[in-house]
This record gives structure tokens, sequence and C-alpha cells, in this order.
């Protein structure tokens, strides 16, 4: 899934490009893999009549998904149907595989889903020192994907895609790292650094673990902020099941929206924004405790304890996020708020102050805010995925690339 | 052109719903409108090779076309060309019109505007008392639109549709007003009140701004954020040439971010929102005035007199806009924000305090702020428009209506 390019002004519904048959025979084997991914069994039959086409004309896409690997027949269906009984059709758990790869402040990880979207393969490496060349880093984490590739090949899976959630702003191209603040990285191209042979895609991990929130968990609404964090806050704006990029990629950094406008001074070059009282180490200073290893673990525990200044820095954040998601409420109406990420993991703490901040400060019902199930796995998941997603999406890109 | 419904979960490129040779001609028809739109004058040869259909293709359409009225043959093309000349083909002036209409604080606008995007009939009416019950004024209303549409339809113009911008909430119905404080309307019905005898679209003033914006301004880019204010103060945050409407339609409700938390108590619920430092009332009042008539125009005649409070209350509302916009553009990252409405006419006093802030809180370049071209005829030109649009972009709805 490359996001897609920065489009020349003016466009929209009837902009001259053709619409061709070809071009409706792609969208119409994207609706056969979806059909059958999401009933998980069906007949040619079935997906005829679930998708308004002929069962003649589904039966050709079929073949074809079936010949790509794609599809797979799971011989006659039960009997006791009226007619002759057709193939059970499945998405095959062979062929295609997403990998996506997740570059952290003191991990990395990889991992391997099938097109029916179940993890096949994965390996993580911890690291300690934050601040480290990329090259190294790469070099690391081109290993590890040839590890998670080589498992996935012994089970008849090959890599349709690389995708890698980095925690830093990514330009449009969908390869470079403009700014990862915490990792200390400018301007770097993973495109020539990661020596692996399949499509990439880099994403930001704010970006990667909304998409897991939309694609992996049944709750969740088409329209919703995503709130994460690791050493930064992040968030990612879905509006109508799509991500909301940005001109340049950027958008979604709520960390830097302004909370209190006078407040402390920012790396970002702002005043009092939201890092700066939400933010992992405006917490731990808060809380009176030095940054080290598994610092929000840290948190978490010394809080369940009943640590009483770790409470207090954890209210304190979440009055803060409350006054920066009112403004974001106001500004996008999304139909929740969801929290991931490391503040999944604190939300007990979060979350009374910020209800109570958001309520306060909304005259009807406040926006719903909710804890993803995902927590700190969403980024890594939702690159894997977002790999599979491309791949159901456009089936035909198999053929072309096989 | 209605709001589209709220969908329900789950949907997305592969959502089973058939990909059909209607609906695809109903694209190419979009195409051939838009394409001949664009260029004003073309033949069949030179649209068929702008969109890469075959010209046997392109002619069905345009014959269709013609007979529904909505492109006109002008005759031979310019001798000098090789092969038999083509007849040039525009899109007609007559036929369809999108009907416009403006409920303001105090006025009430309607225009006509046919295919060719020219305004063909206009009415204003200015109302004196602020809060007045629905009924009488949309009686004023409907019987202004009456008017309007029999001018246009002495020049052969016949209405497609009315679009009706009002200064409040509009429920995703794209009918009912769910608030609309300066005037004082809650949940009032549109659809049951406003007696005219076509299809009926209502939005809010600051979408229909926006679109305006996006649609009537070449140098518009395709994500920006469109700020404008009457009485209140609102935004519409367009996205890749799409109006972001919210799970409620509520989205832009930037007079309600938060902008110094412990501010004065709002209307809202909230506290220190953007409206008490940048609203009309709040300048008005910083600046030692009255509310009364036409109350912009006397603070820019002011402003332009040198008045230093009013000068100064400018420049503070400036400075707050300036805080409000860093967290929009730090969440949405547009292209450029747009300062449209009353906004416009007082944009030399607010402008450099709003740039300094913008520019003070971002470590790069700032996102660049224009004033729009078309201030307060925004809304009611992006109203009409957007019906026409609505034909542009679906043809066949017109052979459907008549």
């Amino acid at each position: 899934m490359t996001a897609p390019p920065h489009r020349a002004h003016p466009a929209g519904p009837g902009r001259p490009s053709p619409d061709t048959q070809q071009g409706m025979r792609r969208r119409n084997l994207a609706r056969v893999m979806h059909t059958v991914r999401a009933e998980g069994r069906l007949s040619r039959a079935a997906v005829a009549s679930r998708i308004g086409l002929t069962r003649a004309a589904v039966s050709t896409l079929v073949d074809e998904l079936v010949r790509w690997g794609l599809l797979e027949e799971l011989g006659p269906e039960r009997p006791g149907r009226v007619g002759r009984p057709g193939s059970a059709l499945a998405v095959s758990s062979r062929g295609p595989a997403g990998i996506g790869a997740e570059i952290g402040v003191d991990h990395l990880a990889v991992c391997a889903v099938d097109l029916r979207g179940r993890v096949r393969s994965r390996a993580v490496r911890h690291v300690r020192d934050r601040a480290r060349a990329a090259g190294p880093v790469l070099e690391q984490l081109t290993a590890l994907v040839r590890q998670v590739v080589g498992e996935a090949e012994t089970e008849g899976l090959w890599p349709a895609g690389l995708a890698v959630a980095v925690p830093g702003l990514v330009a449009r191209d969908a390869l470079t790292v403009v700014r990862a603040p915490n990792l200390d990285w400018h301007d770097i191209d993973l495109g020539g650094l990661l020596a692996v042979d399949m499509p990439l895609t880099v994403g930001n991990e704010a970006n990667f673990g909304a998409l897991a929130e939309l694609w992996l968990d049944d709750r969740t609404p088409r329209d919703f902020l995503h709130v994460s964090a690791e050493i930064g806050i992040g968030a990612a704006v879905v509006v109508d099941g799509r991500l909301l990029r940005g001109t340049r990629g950027f958008a979604g950094e709520l960390g830097h929206v302004p909370v209190r406008p006078d407040g402390p001074a920012c790396a970002c070059g702002g005043r009092g924004c939201l890092e700066q009282y939400a933010g992992e180490e405006a917490v731990l200073r808060a809380s009176g405790l030095e940054p080290g290893e598994n610092r929000v673990g840290l948190l978490a525990d010394r809080a369940a304890q009943g640590d009483a200044r770790v409470r207090s820095a954890l209210t304190d954040a979440g009055t803060a996020l409350g006054i920066a998601l009112t403004g974001a409420v106001n500004l996008l109406d999304p139909e929740s708020v969801v929290l991931g990420g490391a503040l999944a993991e604190l939300a007990p703490w979060l979350l009374p102050s910020l209800r109570a901040e958001l309520a306060r400060r909304t005259a009807g019902p406040a926006c719903p805010v909710t804890v993803s199930a995902l927590g700190p796995q969403g980024p890594l998941l939702g690159a894997a995925h977002s790999v599979v997603r491309g791949v159901l999406d456009d089936p035909a890109v198999v053929a072309e690339r096989t």
C-alpha cells in the first residue's frame, strides 16, 4: 500500500481518466476477494449473489484468482442444498504474505501475515541505545526481515511486500523518514538502505496503528481519531475508512497542538504543546522518575501500586489530552477517539481526567473515548496488514509480479 | 449535491457493490461534461483524445448529452484542419441551473448559476431583527427563490436543485438545521418549511464557502483549511478536493477550539474557545463598540482610519487565530489556510499577528495563509455551484428527472 502521490490540481469525480473494462475487471476481482475473505467459505454461486454479478462472470474471476494462488478450492460444499453442489472457496493460506516491520526506540520487530490475516512468523530484537545511526539499525532490520521471510517460505508463503512503521514523519514518497526525533534520524531514505527484494512502503507508526484498529477490531467506526504514544504523542485521523495523510504526509501531529499557549518551549518551535504535558518525558519528570528502559511499564506499575506522585502526573497528562482532544473533536467531529500504544497501557489512570475534561468542554454528549485492544502491537500488525490489503484491493498486482 | 449518508461499517475499495456497465457509462458521461466545460469549445475527436475513449464511444455519449440539453453544438469548427471539420461542442447556456440561497443573520440571498458557471439571476433582501421564527424567514426565502427561478426561466433555464447555506450546524440528512445560535434556531427541518418544487440540500455556510474557493479560484489547493466568520467562527476542512463533514456533519468547529483553557466561559460549554477572542462580539467588545448593523464594515472602517483600540483588538484576534490554527495545521497538514467571509474583509489587520503566531510556533516554514477573493459571496456561490457540480458529476440525473 503505497501512499497516493500528491495529485496536481484539478481532479475530481469527473477528471478525464478513462474508465475501462480492464479497470472494472480489476475492481471486480477485488470484490470477489473481499467477499470470500469476509465470509470465510463460499460457493461461486454465493459470491455471485453477494456482489450482484452473473455466475458466469464470477466463475471467470474466481478461476483467475485460483490460478494466481489467492483463492483455493475446498472441495464440494456440504450436501442438502438444491442443485449440483458447488465447490466451496476460501482465501488461500499459502501464496502472498504481508511483511510488517517496526523500528521502535528500543526494539525492532518483524512479522508475516497471510491473506487470511493470521500472523505466521514473527521476530523481535531489543536494542539498548536510543540514538543509533540508521545504517546499522537497518542492517539489523534487513537480517530480521530475511529470517521472518525464510520462515514464512517454509510454509508456502511468499512476501508480497514490506511495510515499515517508524516513530517519525514520513514524506509522501512513503520511503523517506523526514524526521524521527527520538531516533535522531533526519532525511533517511529507507528505500536505499533496506536491502530487501520486494515492494517497500514506510509509514508513521501512529498511522499504521490506526489502520490496525480499523481493520482488526470490528467495533472501530469508520471515522475516528487514533491517539498513540511511544515517546512522542502521535495521532492518526481516519475519515470514512481512509487515513488522512496531509499535504506533506505529516497530518496527525496532535503532540504539537498548543494546550497552554504560554507554556514551556517545545522542540517543534512552539510553546505549551501537548507533548510538554502528556509526553513520556514530561510525565516521568512530573513523577520524579528517571528516563530508562521500559519507561511505560514502570509508570503503569507505580500507578497500579498507588504511587500518588505518578497518579497525579498521569491525571494532569489526561487533562492536557482532554484539552487538545476538545480542539481536535471540534475540528473533525469523529465518531470516537481510540487510545493506542503506550496510552492504552496507561489508560486506567489517564481516562478519568481526560473524559472529565472533554465532557466539561462539550455542551452535548462528549465524544466517546475507547482503549485499543491491540495496544503496542498495533503499528506492527497495521504495517503487515497494509500489504495484505494491497493484494486484496487489487489482486491483479500479484499476476503482474509473478 | 446531497451529503452522502453515514455508511455502515465496513465498506472500502472492495466492498461488494457491483461495478456495472451502467455505472461506467454514467462516469464517462461526467468525464465528457467536465472535459468540455474545462476547455470551453471542443470537437468530438478532441474530447475522445482528452479522455482516452474511442471517437465512436464519445459520439454516443455526446449525442445523449445534447439530447438532454447539457451540451450544445456550436456549428463547424474553424477550417484549416485535416479531414472533415467536426462540430464544436460547448456546455449549454440554457438547460439546468443551480439555485443557491443564503440565510444570513441580517440578509437573505438567492442566485441562479448556469452550467457554464455564470450567475444569471440574483436577489437579496436585508432584514433587521436577528432572531426571527423560522416560518416567516423561510416564507420570505421561498418568495425570493420563486422570483429568481422565474427570471432564470425567461432565459431558457430550469432549476436543477436548490442548495441553502445557513450559519449553523446541519445534520447529515442535509435538510435539518440542528443549531444556528445566531438565528436562535434549533432542529428546524427546512425540507418541510421551504415550499419549493426541486431537490433541496441544506449546508453549513463555511462548507459552501470552502467549496466556492475550491471550485472558483484556480489558486486554491486541493488540501486546505477555510476559515470564515459571520458572527461565529467556522472552518471547513477540504481533503483531496472533498469536504470533510464529520460523523454528525459538524466538522470544522474551529470557533470552539480551546485557545486559553482557563479563559472565559463559552456558550458551547467550554472555556477560552477561539470565539471568545476572535469572534465578532469579542472583537466589538474589545474595540469599545456596540453590536449593531454592518458590524464588520464598522470594524474595517475604524481600523482603516487608524483607530488604535480597534487595531489592537484585531491584532489580539489574529494572535488567537494563530494559536488555534497552529493546532489545526499540526493535525491536518493542509497546503494552505484561506481566510474567507468577514475574516477576508478584516484580513489586513488580522494577518500580521496571525502569521507571526503561526511562524513562532512552527520549526520549519509555516503553513501559508491567504485571503479569499470571494469574501462574503463565497457561501451563496458555493451553494449554487454545488447544484451545478451535481449535474456535471452525474449528468444522467437530468434525464431521470425530465
